[in-house]
């Protein structure tokens, strides 16, 4: 069995990650922590996860377990300090958080307000998307898995600029999240009555997630490139739809550019390409380690239409994490993630 | 007193008619017309309208009364077999259905599967958003207003493309919809556990509405031009988001954009522009007869993306059909809808 | 006009007080306060109010403005220091919170943890339920307006009691609030995630409210009793339903058990009675100043079942304030309140 | 493996128990069946059983299939046809629907409407509420699993009247269901618009699962009682509460109900009892097969509140049902169901 340690898994992440480390086959969780929640137990502050009597230790003491993985879902600028001790201890890390997702330490600062206290791990983390490069995470020590915004985002956005079907300049990604994407810490935006029966875009043009899309669309088109993204709040727990605007080259019609999306992702265990006509709902992913995407064209003016679901907490974080932590430690990359979400 | 005939009145928004139709100072409810739900009281279907004990007679009934004023909400084609008449024994038209929006009757035609059977009144019909053109409905005999979706997306679309700040071409309009949008009958797509906890595009560029914001669009552009238009389901009641997104001239910056908006609605009495920094959100727009407009621009790559609030039954439908009739009989513009939405 | 200061103005209570009062043809809004958010715009707090310009004053510089009637929404103990002085001024109070309501000082000390600073006025103080008394409103100086629980509980409860057709023993009272009852503060309790798609009990037979319950049903029933009281979260911003079990008197059936509540509420302009095999919805009295009353009768057990629904924040709170004021102040009771509902 | 068959798979009962059987280790899943989606596939209909490509053949043909498992989740009248039959082929039955669940097939055709057809079975089926009698589930070879609202409400109510520290005589249950319990059928009462946002009795005092909790609450009781039991909807998707309330008898007061609940449940796999002071919500048990219970005193009224909340569609029937069969058939009783539901 697999030894882990979960780093920050009094969130939302953290839980997710430790409900599918419970249920995970070759995993064994061997300590939880959290710092305002230090003492309390898993099953008291998650009934969901009734049965799990571990309490909470404080990270510092975490850290210094010993672990085969630890797994971290501490807010951005709290996990670069641990991972450096961790790796040099030998546990493989799974960071859930951003430190180590942008390559350029620069941008990490310019975004996030203060300088990476652990560049020099960051050309060696692998970025953890698996089915847009998973040769990288295979074997990997530290691997970065992206949020929920860049995981649908990319994934709708990717296989036409990688197949050259439309241009990477002018993408627009208009993304509508639930919140508890947000996270658990109530705020006047979180609370119940604020977005209940409401939408609203929020930092449009302006979220720190846009710089790691740029970086990984950037990666795909071959040359530096810049999406529009405007992330929406949702009415929703769960669930994340990335509604992806590219315009298409010459000559690409419909069927066309729904093939190099079924061709890119077939076999995929988590993705699936809906036919033509068909366009997903993130109901059909939650509670599911799942990709659900769909394709259209608009031919009069050239812009292809391609829309990604996710379940925020699953694919777009706590199932994504585990779904890399498989690959890295050689587990079958589905392992604990085969239960299928609730139909409805 | 103007008096008023509802047909179509059974419907979501021909009770919203009803209900400002019974709170307008000047305005008496003669009659309410539905063919599915002739002979029960609208107090009975509506237990919110209490307290209005007509009952509904079948709309064949209903447009044959004395009338100074016929507003119609029955579903799209079921409009024009009515209107002639009315309009010949002397009562002024409201129409919210889709029947006399489009100037073009092939295009009705090919959008709605049977030829138009009053063709010859398309060219006199008003486009009913006031904003946009007030002058057309002040005085006019019949008033075509438009739907939810036009409305929220030519606010959001027209002042910078009447400004000549961005291209009228490439526009994208990604916007979201409230349920109740759908009207009142239930199917699969609208049963509470299909569309709760969930968000999903649906006729993703081959939505009916898409002809009316082109014909409204290139009139504003002075040629014609084709946007992509993306609607999407979301879970909540009421409440119509447009995200549009258009390629900003050179040399305009975010302060020029948002003056440009600024200055194109001040003084409207439903309109507000939020100070830049501030999207709206479909929550402070519920229940009033407003439309809520944020403006951001992505300075790198050229983007302007314009969000529009609107409560979709009300702007949307109900409240705009009223803000006409009140322009076309020579009332205040805002008699009648002066009440506040709820707050939260 | 009637100058009217707003007490409190920020949280939900006090800008539904707000919003309703700018809406009422006899009153015109002076002042409104915040502590927490003095210098604010209204319409910047809520967007919803657009067009109401005035800024948030503190409360101590509020309460010594000139007004004719000053309605207080601060939470409960942060009414009674300014009441006295608001009647020495010669304003008529509305107060909203719990301060006036008990009129036992001692019972309001056990409940609120403070004594009471100003006593003295309680037996002078009318509990402002109209429907269950309103002699005792008009004319009145200062009105103490029952919560939304109480209201519906006590509509639902009385008309039983007082007519001796049920037991005022062993009442049971299983309510459920929506959200928006928890007022404007985020906590781990209304946040959306915490509380959406979920629904659960709280403060079980221990909650504040009960004891004003009792008071009132106790003067119904000429004695001292006591009601179970158990309120529910919701999974919904607004809506209020109380469902009240009571033990029914021998010989009662259920169509008699019917005609005591149509009978009593015979003429509110407020009430409406269920006709026998429909039960209101929360819905269908959101955003208006009604409580919908459903009756049934479970005749092999004897017990009466009655639900009351009502939107917690207009009947429940601001509109019965401002129904309060129109009767103390010799309005016509509805002014102001006329306003439907949206019908979805 | 054993082979199982699900009857009536395309309905949310039916396609639950599709997903837990999938995810069974010791089950296969060799057909499903729906008459109205005959020939559809699973994961074409729900997208969420990706994977899954077996197709819904007609019921007539699925009952006649080898299997050593036949789980019904047609509607009620819908199973009897079918199940004699089948028992006759050698396979165990596990029925959801509420055919077998009445001893009195005269209290059947009372609630029903029709005859029951295969009354002679009715006797030797097992009720499938492995919590309150798991003996007569190990090894019967037809079980009748209790729908959600008297799984709920018997959990919370029988330990008390098996204990005899309440009366069975008066006992209230107000049961509040999200809207999947309806099916998924669309309705104007499912329709998104009427029941989100909203909630309302209906069928108070009189829905079909009265007579099934009056005849289990009776065999607690040792003699014929009822209880007065009254449904509403919620504006969610899932999760059910039964709050319960009881006279108590005299002498117990808050600590020793509560053991009698914990001692009660002591050691149960798939129930929580809170300790005093908390009370489950529906959230906590969303996904999992789990019941939560929580317990409350009135000690001035000597009323004892109980509420139990579960997942209306696992632990109210996909995951009862797959708990039965494990214990009919010998494999644990928690094979299939370990799987945590989501935390948030």
């Amino acid at each position: 069995m697999t030894d882990v340690v979960v780093v920050g898994a009094a969130g939302y992440a953290g839980a997710e990650i430790t409900r599918l480390v419970l249920g995970h086959p070759g995993m064994r969780l061997v300590a939880v922590s959290s710092d305002s929640d230090a003492g309390r137990r898993v099953s008291d502050l998650y009934p969901a996860l009734a049965g799990c009597d571990l309490a909470y230790v404080p990270h510092a003491q975490a850290v210094t377990l010993d672990a085969d993985l630890v797994m971290l879902a501490v807010p951005h600028t709290a996990a670069m300090p641990y991972v450096p001790d961790v790796l040099a201890r030998g546990a493989m890390v799974v960071d859930a958080s951003a430190d180590f997702r942008l390559k350029d330490a620069a941008q990490y600062e310019r975004w996030y307000g203060v300088p990476h206290s652990a560049a020099s791990l960051l050309a060696g983390a692998a970025y953890g998307l698996p089915e847009l490069g998973r040769e990288a995470i295979a074997g990997a020590r530290l691997v970065a898995c992206p949020g929920c915004y860049p995981t649908a985002a990319l994934l709708a956005a990717v296989p036409a600029v990688e197949a050259r079907i439309a241009s990477a300049d002018g993408v627009v990604i208009d993304a509508k999240s639930g919140v508890s994407g947000a996270g658990r810490t109530p705020s006047e935006a979180t609370h119940f009555p604020s977005c209940n029966e409401s939408v609203s875009a929020y930092k449009a043009a302006g979220h720190r997630h846009s710089p790691e899309i740029d970086q990984q669309l950037s990666a795909a088109a071959g040359r530096s490139v810049h999406a529009t993204f405007v992330p929406h709040l949702l009415p929703s727990t769960r669930g994340l739809l990335a509604t992806v605007y590219l315009r298409v080259a010459e000559g690409i019609d419909t069927e066309a550019a729904h093939a190099v999306y079924a061709d890119r992702f077939a076999g995929e265990p988590f993705i699936t390409v809906h036919p033509l006509g068909r366009m997903p709902s993130t109901r059909e992913v939650c509670g599911g380690n799942r990709a659900h995407i769909g394709v259209a064209l608009d031919e009069v003016s050239g812009t292809l239409v391609v829309t990604c679901a996710i379940d925020n907490l699953v694919k777009g974080t706590a199932g994504q994490a585990v779904q890399c932590a498989n690959l890295a430690l050689g587990f079958d990359e589905t392992a604990g993630l085969t239960a299928y979400g609730p139909v409805v």
